[in-house]
C-alpha cells in the first residue's frame, strides 16, 4: 500500500476487536483479531482524516475500558463487537480537515487496527520532532514535583522510568518499584534511581519502604494500588501527597482491596488523580519540547518493549497483566 | 469540693479506664469506671497544671486509639488499665506554669476522669468567650470552601451541622445525610440545609446522591468512609475535592470497605485529610473570633448531647457508632 491514496480504493484492514466483556484477568481470547476491507475515502465535505496506523500504545488503564460500568468512566467502555481504540502514531492517507494532508505523522486517539478513518480529529495532534523514534509519541508523560524523596511504583513501565528520570533531573531522591530483578537492575544502571527493589521478593512492603525511605516519602507517584498503596501510606510524610496515576493491580478485580484512607487524616495526605488529556494547548507544547532537549541530550533515555504487527496486540495487552513488559509496551503495526 | 484548693489535700477521682484492646463494636465492658484517690499537688518547679475537667468532648476517632497499631497513627493508641484521654474543658486548680492561675478555664487534651494532672500543658488554651456554652469548647471544627455544591455526610454530628451552616453563610449548595428522619429534619429546618437524607432509608446511595446533585458534587466533607465514599466518588464533578475529616463508618472493622480509587484518575479529584490541630495560633485565634460572632449574631447554631456523669462517659462513646446521639456528643463531669 502506498502511503498517500487518492482514489476510492479498497484495502484489508485487519482489527482488533473486543469479544466479549471481561472478568477478572484479561485473556486473548477476550479479543479477536479479524480481517475486514476499507474503502479509502473520506466523506465529502466533513473533517474526518483517515489514517494508516504505525504504532499503538498498549496501556493497562485499557483493561478498565474491557467492562461494562453502570457509571461512565472517563473514557467510554469498549463494546463489543467493536475494535478497540487508544493512543497511537499514524500517517494521513487522505484528509477533509485543513490542518492535516497526505504524508502528516499524528499521534492521538486511533483504532487497533491497520487503516481509521478518524470522523473529527480533535484528538490528533501533528508530530513536530521526526527526529526520535515515532513510537516515544505513544507515551505520553506526567512530571513529579521538585527537591523531595520520590517513590515510584511500576517504575520500569512506561509512565514510571520518565517520572523517576524527571523527578532524578529535579534533584530529588528516587526509588522505584518493579517486578523482576531485571527490571530492579535497569531501574538503577539505566535510569538513575537511586534505589529500587522487586516487590515479588519482599514479604513485607512495609519494611521495605522502610528501608528504602527511613525518614519517609514526600511524593508517591501511583501507578499499581492495591497493597502497594497501603504500605505507602504507612510510610508518608506528614503532608505528603500521592499522584494518582494508575491503580493496575486493581483493574482485574472485582471489588477493589481495601485501603485505610483514614490514614490521609493523621497526616494530611493529599491523593490526587490526573488525567494527561487535560494538560492540553500550550502546556502540552512546552513539555514536548522539554522532553525532546531532554532525549537530545541524553539526560532522559526511554525504553520500549515492542511486538510486532496487529496481531500481537491481543498477547501485548494481556502481557501487561503479568509484567511481561519491560518498558513502554508498543505495537507495531507498521514502520511507514 | 471547692475549686481552687491550696494544699496537699486528697480528693476521690473517678476515671474512664480501657479495660482491653477492642476488636470490632466497642462496647461499655471495654471500659471501666474505677474510683482512685489523687493528692492535690504540682510537683515543685514545674510546669504541670492540675485542673478540674467540666466537659469531656466525645468523638468517634477515639475508637481508632483503642487498637493497638503497628505502625503509630497521629495520636497515640490507649493502654489498657490506663485512663483515656481527649479534648475537654476543664479549670485550672493549682498551677506551675506562668501561663495558667487557679480559676482559669482552659481547653484541650485532658483526661476522662474528675481530676487530672497535665504534667506540660502544651495542648491547653485559654477560653476567651465565656459568654457561650462551654462545652461548645469541645468541639473544634473545620471550614468549608467557597461558592460550590457540598455535600457532608453525618451531618447532624458535632463537625457536620458546623461545617453545613458554614459552607450555608458562604453561599454553597449544601446537602447532608444523617442516620434518623428527626436528624433529617433538623439538618433542614433548625440548620438550613437545603437538602438532607436518610441514608439509612436509602436502597441506593448513588440515587440518593443523584436526587440531590443532578449535575454533581463539587466539594464532599468526608465523615463516614466505606459505601457512602464510593457512592460519592461517582458523583463527584470534575476536579471535585474531598476533605477527609473522619470515617466513622470504618473504625469498627477490621478491613476497611473496599473503595475504588482509580476515580480519582478519572475526574481529577483531590483527596485531602487534615487535623484540626494543625491549625494552631493565629488561625485558630482568628476561627475562634468568627466563631464567636457567628454564635452571637446567630447565624450558626449548635446541638448538643448532654450525657450526665462521668460514669455515663463509656455508654455515650459507644453510642456514636450507632449514631445514638443527636448532634455534638458531650459528657459533664461537673458543671463548675
Amino acid at each position: 500500500m502506498a502511503a498517500a491514496v487518492a482514489g476510492e480504493e479498497e484495502v484489508t484492514n485487519r482489527q482488533v476487536i473486543l469479544k466479549r466483556y471481561v472478568t477478572g484477568c484479561p485473556t486473548v481470547e477476550d479479543m479477536e483479531v479479524v480481517t475486514g476491507t476499507l474503502r479509502l475515502a473520506v466523506p465529502p465535505g466533513s473533517p474526518a482524516v483517515l489514517v494508516k496506523n504505525l504504532y499503538l500504545s498498549c496501556d493497562p488503564y485499557m483493561r478498565t475500558r474491557m467492562t461494562k460500568h453502570a457509571v461512565p468512566s472517563f473514557v467510554p467502555d469498549y463494546v463489543p463487537g467493536k475494535v478497540l481504540d487508544n493512543c497511537g502514531v499514524s500517517k494521513v492517507v487522505l484528509s477533509g480537515h485543513p490542518d492535516f494532508k497526505p504524508g502528516d505523522l499524528l499521534w492521538g486517539v486511533t483504532g487497533w487496527e491497520e487503516y481509521t478513518l478518524i470522523p473529527n480529529p480533535v484528538f490528533c495532534h501533528m508530530i513536530n520532532h521526526r527526529e526520535f523514534p515515532l513510537s516515544y509519541y505513544t507515551g505520553v508523560l506526567a512530571k513529579a514535583k521538585k527537591g523531595e524523596h520520590v517513590f515510584v511504583s511500576a517504575a520500569a513501565g512506561a509512565v514510571g522510568q520518565i517520572v523517576g528520570q524527571l523527578a532524578k533531573l529535579t534533584g530529588c531522591y528516587v526509588v522505584g518499584s518493579a517486578g523482576s530483578d531485571h527490571k530492579v537492575n535497569l531501574l538503577k544502571a539505566k535510569f538513575g534511581f537511586d534505589d529500587a527493589f522487586n516487590y515479588k521478593k519482599e514479604l513485607d512492603l512495609n519494611a521495605a519502604l522502610k528501608r528504602c525511605f527511613p525518614h519517609g516519602i514526600d511524593v508517591y507517584f501511583e501507578n499499581v494500588g492495591g497493597a502497594m498503596l497501603d504500605a505507602v501510606l504507612d510510610n508518608m510524610r506528614h503532608r505528603g501527597r500521592v499522584a494518582v496515576c494508575g491503580q493496575v493491580s486493581q483493574y482485574n478485580l472485582e471489588r477493589p482491596d481495601s485501603v485505610d484512607l483514614f490514614r490521609l487524616v493523621g497526616k494530611h495526605i493529599r491523593m490526587e488523580g490526573f488525567l494527561v488529556s487535560e494538560y492540553a494547548g500550550e502546556y502540552r507544547r512546552r513539555f514536548e519540547e522539554e522532553m525532546a532537549r531532554y532525549l537530545t541530550e541524553g539526560k532522559v533515555v526511554c525504553v520500549e518493549d515492542v511486538a510486532e504487527g496487529i496481531e500481537a496486540a491481543p498477547a501485548a495487552l494481556v502481557g501487561l497483566f503479568a509484567g511481561r513488559n519491560v518498558g513502554k509496551q508498543v505495537v507495531v503495526v507498521a514502520r511507514e
